[in-house]
């Protein structure tokens, strides 16, 4: 299934896509995407209705955050030895891990708002799993039961923010609309392999980021169980599992986001995004 | 005032303590403490009720966090110059952020507790800054309009994960339990200067921190703004302002925490936390 939540930012209602590519309003079956709603018994719920019979969302309708109630969006860092290499480090000898302040999520073709006095605007196609059970302790050879589903993630980054305004990465990851998710959150008995999907990045057209989770260090059985060491991992966050090199910052001479550009992003299954770039008002 | 949350892990109720130090149930009156209730006319609100009419909540019943819904906790690291030194670091230029999952965040009195494996549990005393209203990009001088009040804060960190499980401090700093918060929301208007209030935190009766928020470099107005230029702080989160000298981590011979070890800790006018060690299970 391809589940989604659609209308004003803040009031969004959920909904699915169905067969034929149209939204359906799921608002009569379920309070929201989230919470138990994402357990495989909450999912298969929602599986045994007949789309046809729920309402017609009119094409066009503003898609949101695919999830409701992300508690934690946890990122890693350097998980594509090529985009180690761009960065200029090493890929890590275990996870690397950051958070993005889950204020910074919105729906998937939102603005992209350059803060006031950015100068370093940069973006990160990225797969996102979508908890669906609370994980705690959990082997990797369990990790896939506790995901609800993938969702494809723009990991938006201020590079000035990250790494020249005093330690720490958050600060550069946690901006006002830093965190595009979506379109849809697709359920993963629909993900053959979540370790071999393209994934494809333009700006204004033309392909900066063009690679496959075939190529991530860490996989992601390996970061829902490394993860669920730390912390206890809730239904609905998310993992966003870094990014394959053709980032801004990894260019000779970086071509940095600027008011105007457009961000199309795809990954293999879960649909696109196609966000504009503006200044903050 | 003083706001607090008391009943059952996951479940509780919005309640007040009065001027008697009993603990009157708000939940007739208000569905939470946060969100709107946090504005100054939802304090007002509830600051026009007579506590004496109120339900009494027994004394002992088990407190939670006392602040609903908080959607992110940003903390700051190094924020007391003689903190920096006993860690080895230097004041930073500008604060210095990081993220606590959100899950970690528990009543004032929940055990601590000990991740598998851990062998470096350290605490921190911070004084909390609870956010009242949105704020985005506001000043130094209206900063504090955007604070409901304040928080005794327990920073609990795992120095090895911290430091030696491969960059950003995140990871020793948002496992379950290490986000003590409490035991009372006080609002602003009673805290007459918060930088200006004495800080204890002792370890099985032995006084390891013994600090004041007047030597913090940042203060309060100027995170609330600084934090406010990167992104919106919304009513219920939470910002933990770093901590005074007196960490395990900077004693010659680190004493960390073991299961049985009790960490009490007061911030003047905030309260008292008391919080037994456990080992996970």
């Amino acid at each position: 299934m391809k589940l989604l939540r659609f209308g004003p930012k803040g009031d969004e209602k959920p909904g699915l896509l169905d067969d034929q590519g149209v939204m359906r309003d799921l608002s009569g079956q379920v309070a929201d995407i989230g919470g138990a709603v994402l357990s495989d018994d909450g999912l298969a719920a929602i599986g045994s209705l007949d789309p046809v019979e729920l309402p017609v969302v009119p094409a066009g309708t503003r898609l949101g955050t695919p999830i409701a109630g992300t508690g934690k969006m946890i990122c890693i860092g350097l998980n594509y030895a090529d985009h180690a290499a761009e960065s200029g480090s090493k890929v890590p000898d275990e996870p690397l891990i950051f958070m993005k302040a889950t204020s910074a999520i919105q729906g998937p073709n939102d603005p992209i708002v350059l803060p006031r006095g950015a100068e370093k605007l940069d973006w990160e196609i990225e797969l996102g799993i979508v908890i669906g059970t609370a994980a705690k302790y959990v082997s990797e050879a369990d990790a896939l039961k506790h995901v609800a589903g993938f969702v494809l993630a723009n990991d938006v980054s201020e590079r000035s923010y990250q790494k020249d305004r005093t330690g720490q990465w958050t600060k550069g990851k946690s901006c006002d609309s830093f965190g595009p998710l979506g379109p849809w959150l697709v359920t993963r008995d629909q993900v053959a392999d979540p370790q071999n999907l393209s994934m494809k990045l333009s700006v204004n057209g033309e392909v900066m980021q063009d690679g496959s989770t075939a190529t991530m260090v860490f996989g992601v059985a390996k970061l829902v169980s490394y993860l669920s060491q730390f912390m206890t991992l809730h239904p609905g966050d998310v993992i966003s599992t870094g990014t394959p090199p053709g980032v801004a910052m990894g260019m000779p001479t970086p071509r940095f986001l600027r008011p105007g550009d457009v961000v199309e992003l795809e990954i293999e299954g879960l649909g696109q995004q196609r966000a504009e770039v503006v200044a903050d008002t």
